[in-house]
């Protein structure tokens, strides 16, 4: 597993305090919202709001231009990754019309030490990655589905993020919350 | 502002993630619960749970032994503000009796580009640091109270956490939820 990259000027901090803030706010939504398909469904549209602010922090510190292809746009998410979780995940899995592909996480730092309870079983998460793709793409004209394949949280040798590409969005989408 | 230290084998995760995790686990609560003077409990609480936890990580980390005295105390709670928030705060103010003093904060990543809406100006955003001092604390048989005195995001020039001693707890307390 790779550290952060350190050839951006990035604060960073320690991985254990994300593991428990993040660890914190499932724990608050499943004792609000009961249901875990409503905590999947809020968790997702939180990724998507952060992802649509972290999309501009990324292009702002990597002075990255516009992605030639949906395998360039995956190498940058990529390495969006590895910039703010500090882990790099493999993509694989590419659809044979390459309009599909996977993310491949042997770990990373929402998950670290975390066990999920038998009545858990269908809480998806890391959900909350699923949205920030979707809204970091959303930013940048391209609207995705994301979803989890492959979670080791239910007993999974990796954590696979499928992406899909959708359509090109042909008009700007204005910053904002959904 | 220094940088988390780099002597303890940790990972590093990307300081956004933090503001932005931390504001969606705010932002739930306040929707949640509501009264802000609410939140400001819970807050307090998720970090007492947060520092019983992360207590024994630093511990482990840096093989830290017992505590002199308060001082040295609040020395090494500075150590743990450097490794875990990637901050160093001033000890300052202690009490002519040295029986309370006081972090100051230049900035922290909780707070980076977070703005208080005029009616939550009773929010305590910053909460979760005092609940995480005082579990951190009860863990090494220091039982103390901490409170925020100066805050920035109400236009303080520095956010100030008070950290009172009470008492020395004899028996030892099991690990655990409060």
């Amino acid at each position: 597993m790779s550290r952060a990259s350190t050839r951006f000027d990035t604060k960073k901090v320690n991985s254990e305090l994300v593991t428990l803030t993040y660890g914190s706010l499932v724990a608050q939504m499943v004792k609000d919202l009961e249901n875990p398909e409503d905590v999947n469904k809020q968790l997702e549209r939180l990724g998507y709001n952060m992802g649509i602010r972290l999309v501009e922090d990324f292009l702002a510190k990597t002075g990255t231009g516009r992605c030639l292809d949906l395998k360039d746009t995956a190498d940058k998410i990529q390495s969006a990754f590895r910039m703010y979780l500090g882990v790099q995940p493999n993509v694989s899995n590419w659809s044979p019309a390459g309009d599909e592909f996977s993310f491949l996480l042997d770990s990373n730092p929402l998950t670290d030490l975390v066990e999920l309870p038998d009545d858990l079983k269908s809480l998806r998460y890391c959900n909350i990655i699923c949205g920030a793709v979707r809204g970091a793409l959303e930013m940048v004209q391209l609207d995705v589905q994301s979803w989890i394949v492959q979670d080791q949280l239910k007993g999974d040798s990796n954590t696979e993020i499928r992406v899909k590409f959708i359509r090109k969005l042909e008009d700007a989408i204005p910053a904002g919350e959904e």
